[in-house]
Order: structure tokens, then C-alpha cells, then sequence
């Protein structure tokens, strides 16, 4: 399977691009915005597309036409203002999956964040992050593409432990960037995933065997 | 007819509320954050909500329940950040919709800005400004509402001269709040405006001749 990467340069994002990379049935396609990052992802062999997540529809179409799946991963991350939660978490997510549909591509995992489907769990410190990912998860579920929506808890840099907890609602956990990561190629390789949408933590059971409890 | 005003304290809400209760025909529910802002309202003998549009959708569904129609003219303003840009001009629009589909209310009315339909039009100096327009509009298209999205040009504080120019796609331009009000009521008494979404800008044309052009 070819994965376009949206964010392979974030920390899900490297992580995503790194295990397709090593997988003998993948071949990662990392979309970056800076030619820094385009060169030390080709420094590792990798495949890569220089795009702006905030240019146009068409320039992300033109690389989604290479993909069998896409990965959205991007997030503007916390040192940037809402102005860019805007235009990153939504209105780049958004776009991306109209790209998905201008490009023939149906399969589509996002990574949003645990709990966002209900208003009364939005963040009380930065609720327009958690009005992004939510109206970009409903954008998605409304936008006819085979989408899995991975909702994880709080994301840390331990290494990963294969193991998750997966469920509709969860209360809040952490989980490793590392799982998030092969979380999300399981899914691309289980179809029992598509239509989906679920809060992820750590938890005790190994990936696949939870995806399938879904 | 009764008319919840969401927003009654904004420049063109005021505007709204004031023609309202000057008609024979309508009653303003103005719907305001701050006990003085209903105070202001109240003086003037007007009907008043206080309800905080970022409170919860069924604070608002319960004031929409004495509505036949709700007029969302509701805007952070240029002094606030992108985080109010995405709590009220977005995410306030879209609770705004659903109380009014929780209380069975089926007109809806919003007050967009011109081109956003457009990604090539939005404000380069503020996008996120622009993206929350749009995503508003858009989710109220297919909310199943009785909607019409009234897209001004730039708002001016001039007298109302009555007369707008509306298509679907206009050159930028400027308009008088006050006639941007006008023409809200206008919509609001023309069934023909239903389902439809068009730019406005000050023209030749009186109100309800333009609309019925539509």
C-alpha cells in the first residue's frame, strides 16, 4: 500500500513514516512543507512531496493521486496561536479530504484527540483546539471516504508497548506516540476498521487483536 | 413573527432588533451575554435572553423555543483572537443551528461575509476569519434548515439607503449595516430567500425587488 503521510514531519507523523518505511508491504510517502524535511526524509530513502498544508486542494491532490491511503497527522502543535489550529487541524484536514476524493483515494485515517466528540470534554484551557478536531472528525464521517478516526489520550515519547485500551469513550490515559503510530498502520491493514471512530489509551491488549474488538 | 435575535448586541444586531420592534408584524427576542446588555435592551422594551453563546446548545434551544425564526448576526470582532473566532463566529453559528433543530425552529437566518464560498477570495490577512464564515455556512447547507446566508461586503455605519445589489458572486464592495439589517427582515418575510445564499453590497436596487432576483 502507497501512504501519503500529512504531517510526517510531527512526532506521530516520523514514527508513521519510519515503521511503513520498514514494512516490506508499504511504501511511505511523506508530504512536508520545508525542503529541510524533504531532505532528511530522503536521506533515509524515503519518498517525499513538498506541499504546503495550507496552499491548495489541487497541490495536495496532485500528490494523493500516488497514495492507496492517506494519514492526516498534521496538528499546528501547541507554540502556535488559533489562528493556525484553524487553518492546520481543520481547514488543512478538511482539504486534505476533499484532495482524497479529487484523487480517487477512499481510505483515510485521521488522528484526532480523545474524547472531542463530546462538547463537555473539550478543553477547558484551549476549547478551539478541540472545536478543530472535532468539526474536521464530523467533516470526515460526512465525506463518503472509507475514514478511521483515532481519538488518542494524552501523547508521550515512551517507547511503545504494542499493547492499547480502544473504545468508543474512555476516560482520559496516555498512550506512546510510538502505538499511536502502529495503531494507525493496523488500521490501514484491517478493514474491519473503516467507519470507525474511537479514544485510544495504553491499555493491555495488543493492537490488532483490539482493533478487532471494535 | 418572533424572532430570536443571536448576537442582538453586535453593530448590526442592534440594527435588527431596533426594526423589529418598530414592526407590527415582528417581536425581537434579543438574545445577549451580560446582564447590561439586557438592561440597555429591556429600557428600550424589548424582549431579552441572556444566554452566553458559549455555554451549551440546550441553553440556547431553550430561548429558541419561543422563536419562529433566529437571526444568527453573532461575531467576536476584530479585537479578540482567532480562539473567539473559532468559539463564536464557528462553533457558536453551529450550536446556534442545532438548538434551533432542538427546538424545532426551522428558519434560520446568518449573517456570513462576501466571497467566503470562495477559498481564493478568503482574507489573506486572516484566514482563519474567513474559514470560519465558511465552514458555518457550510454546515448550516446541510443542516436540513430553512436557511438563507446573507454574504455583506465591507459594513459601513452610513445611513441605510434601502437599495442592495445581491448574486450569488459579487466584486467586493461596501454596504451600511443598517441595510444589512433590512434585508435580514426582508429575507425574513420572503420565502423565496430559502435555501438560497448570495453576496450583498449597496446597489441600485430596492431590498425585496433584489431578493426576489435571487
Amino acid at each position: 500500500m502507497n501512504v501519503l503521510i500529512i504531517g510526517a514531519n510531527g512526532q506521530i507523523g516520523q514514527h508513521v513514516v519510519r515503521k511503513l518505511h520498514e514494512s516490506s508491504e508499504h511504501n511511505a510517502i511523506a508530504m512536508v512543507r520545508k525542503e529541510e524535511q524533504k531532505a532528511k526524509f530522503e536521506e533515509q530513502g524515503v519518498k517525499t512531496a513538498l506541499v504546503d498544508l495550507e496552499g491548495s486542494i489541487d497541490d495536495i491532490a496532485n500528490v494523493a493521486k500516488e497514495a492507496d491511503a492517506i494519514v492526516f497527522t498534521a496538528g499546528s502543535g501547541g507554540h502556535t496561536g488559533a489562528d493556525k489550529t484553524m487553518m492546520i487541524d481543520l481547514d488543512g484536514a478538511i482539504k486534505s479530504m476533499e484532495a482524497a476524493k479529487q484523487a480517487g483515494v477512499k481510505r483515510f485515517v485521521i488522528v484526532s484527540a480523545i474524547g472531542v466528540h463530546h462538547r463537555d470534554k473539550w478543553m477547558s484551557s484551549a476549547p478551539y483546539y478541540s472545536a478543530a478536531k472535532y468539526y474536521a472528525d464530523v467533516w470526515l464521517e460526512k465525506s463518503g471516504l472509507d475514514y478511521t478516526i483515532i481519538r488518542p489520550g494524552g501523547l508521550t515519547n515512551d517507547p511503545g508497548t504494542g499493547k492499547i485500551k480502544v473504545a468508543v469513550d474512555l476516560e482520559r490515559g496516555q498512550i506512546p506516540r510510538a502505538d499511536v503510530a502502529s495503531t494507525i498502520i493496523a488500521s490501514l491493514e484491517d478493514n474491519h476498521t473503516i467507519g470507525k471512530a474511537f479514544d485510544m489509551i495504553g491499555g493491555e491488549t495488543p493492537i490488532e487483536e483490539a482493533l478487532k474488538s471494535l
